[in-house]
């Protein structure tokens, strides 16, 4: 457990672009980038690259991004080796990424490396218990299974996919019955009260040559067009399906390992508020901020000369207030997913420099 | 009406200092030298001398000021002469600065000059009629009458001192029955609905001699320091004591002339939010801004590149938010005298760079 195993690669989803986190977060710079996860300044990229560390050093990451976000992943993760960065030239979703990052791994370590596939962009509270629970979920992959890390839910929460677990396979693992769509609120009430269903984490543990099979019978044009030349416009005719829908749901042979570690998916500002360290009025501020009568902010200094600005909050409760060199966001905590309003807006202005 | 008078002098008082407007203002750049009264881009101090200057050029105004904004004032009114400019080495309220500029005007222009004394930092919506009611307390002063201007009260303010109207003495002036200090709620409702006191807004209206005979009597000691040597040491032993309480409630011969012409002492962001052109929602904001469901918010940028930074709102009503380029403030609009408590915290911290 937490112990070197020679052959693990981990496979880290970096491609990933959004608005949620606007204005700190921008085409260039999307979440991953951002130290979101209450690590002082550490981006959470770098949080999931060290995380990783005790079981897979950085010689055997594979970094999978965008091309216009290769110089932000060498700035993040410096000790990554440049050769494992895979730049994909368009976005088409995470099965063409992970059939390619498999593709590369098989290639220098043989069809029976174990890889572990992790999004960039999360949060673990309890990083001992997290890899103890990967371990479990490799050793399934040993086992030849397509294997997966289950969340226990703490809410029920309708954002996110759920795994029915099936028959227990045994190392601590249980079959997968199948997975779930995002369910309506019933539904998700249901998925908690029964104790069978467990969150989709997008995590994903197999042999390189398990995984290559179960692509080519289910997505065979993925194989196809990674064969191609030249790679980049192959890679454009890649379709844009998730290696949920396109090769887990239809695969056998799949495990589940539950997880309970303080997963947070960094949804939002508001669980930026969440996992930060707040004063005793529940204030989540930069240091030396000023908050007179004011409860639950939340202020981000996003500036390029952190501690430049002084924030003054004054009478003010629940807000989320965010400060960059060419923007700055007001919002209620409870509305932070609707700073896409004003990403849209800015869109539709042209204002390409601000997004 | 608005003709010139070539014996009129205007003594401007801009030595005011102020927490009200931080982050905006600061000790170096208060209130006076601040866009804040709804004329795009324009200094209170500017605005008074340019609404001044159909009766009186900027040659014949004086500006009494502290020795530190002596810079600030020459950026804001480059029209009026440096010589113009008077400095005092300390503050020591009203009664000596209006003495020491008065003592100056008669110097320069003789006894007889009429001077018209008027804060640095009010806002007059209707120029023409306040020049109409100057017109009128200048004839008062002709006449040898100590002369204000009454504002006649639209609501029932305990923040301002009264004066009570006494018999008709022609030329649209009335005798000043007495002044009558800040008044409790109920009284202020009675002074509104018996019509009979009118707002102090600190403008003066006399005949150099007559001031300086005044103030002879009343506080002589004033006189006496003007005329000693060293001049900054002998002002700083100067009583600090106000026009209104040293000489004004004691003296005879007491003008006052009523106007109605907009005038608002832009006291707080609260004055600032009124005054300024607002969106169909309320929103007073700088050009740009993106507001989502947001009413009644005041967006201020006083950084050093006004329109470069972006203000978004969604789901907020009511606040202040103001930037600069060292600090950002955001408090609701009907809290705003209460920025008072930020400006205590950063003086016990001792971040002067920040007052």
């Amino acid at each position: 457990m937490g112990s070197p195993h020679v052959d693990v690669y981990a496979v880290i989803m970096a491609g990933g672009s959004g608005t949620r986190f606007w204005p700190a977060s921008r085409e260039r710079a999307p979440k991953q980038f951002l130290p979101l996860g209450g690590r002082e300044g550490e981006p959470l990229l770098a949080s999931t690259v060290r995380r990783l560390a005790p079981i897979v050093p950085p010689e055997r990451v594979i970094i999978a991004t965008g091309a216009h976000l290769a110089g932000a992943v060498a700035s993040a993760v410096p000790d990554v080796p440049r050769a494992n960065v895979l730049c994909e030239p368009v976005a088409r979703n995470t099965a063409p990424c992970i059939a390619w990052a498999t593709r590369t791994i098989a290639k220098r370590a043989g069809d029976s490396a174990l890889v572990a596939v992790f999004p960039s962009d999360h949060f673990i509270a309890d990083e001992p218990g997290f890899l103890a629970v990967v371990d479990r979920a490799l050793a399934a992959a040993r086992r030849d299974y397509l294997a997966t890390i289950g969340i226990v839910p703490t809410r029920p929460e309708t954002g996110y996919g759920y795994i029915e677990l099936g028959a227990d396979i045994g190392d601590g693992a249980r079959a997968v019955a199948r997975f779930v769509e995002k369910p309506d609120r019933a539904r998700a009430e249901e998925y908690v009260a029964g104790k069978r269903h467990l969150w989709n984490a997008g995590m994903f543990f197999f042999r390189a040559g398990v995984m290559e099979a179960a692509v080519k019978r289910h997505v065979p044009e993925i194989p196809r067009l990674l064969a191609e030349d030249p790679f980049d416009a192959a890679f454009a005719k890649m379709p844009s399906v998730s290696i949920d829908h396109g090769v887990m749901e239809k695969a056998d042979r799949l495990a589940v390992v539950p997880g309970e570690f303080g997963w947070n998916d960094v949804g939002s500002w508001q669980a930026t508020w969440e996992l930060a360290r707040k004063d005793a009025q529940d204030n989540a501020l930069p240091q030396g901020s000023v908050a007179v009568d004011s409860r639950g902010n939340l202020a981000w200094d996003g500036t390029s000369s952190p501690g430049k600005k002084r924030f003054a909050l004054v009478g003010v409760s629940d807000l989320v207030l965010v400060e960059t060199d060419d923007a700055i966001l007001v919002i209620p905590r409870e509305r932070a997913q609707d700073v896409r309003a004003v990403v849209d807006e800015l869109k539709r202005r042209g204002e390409k420099e601000r997004l």
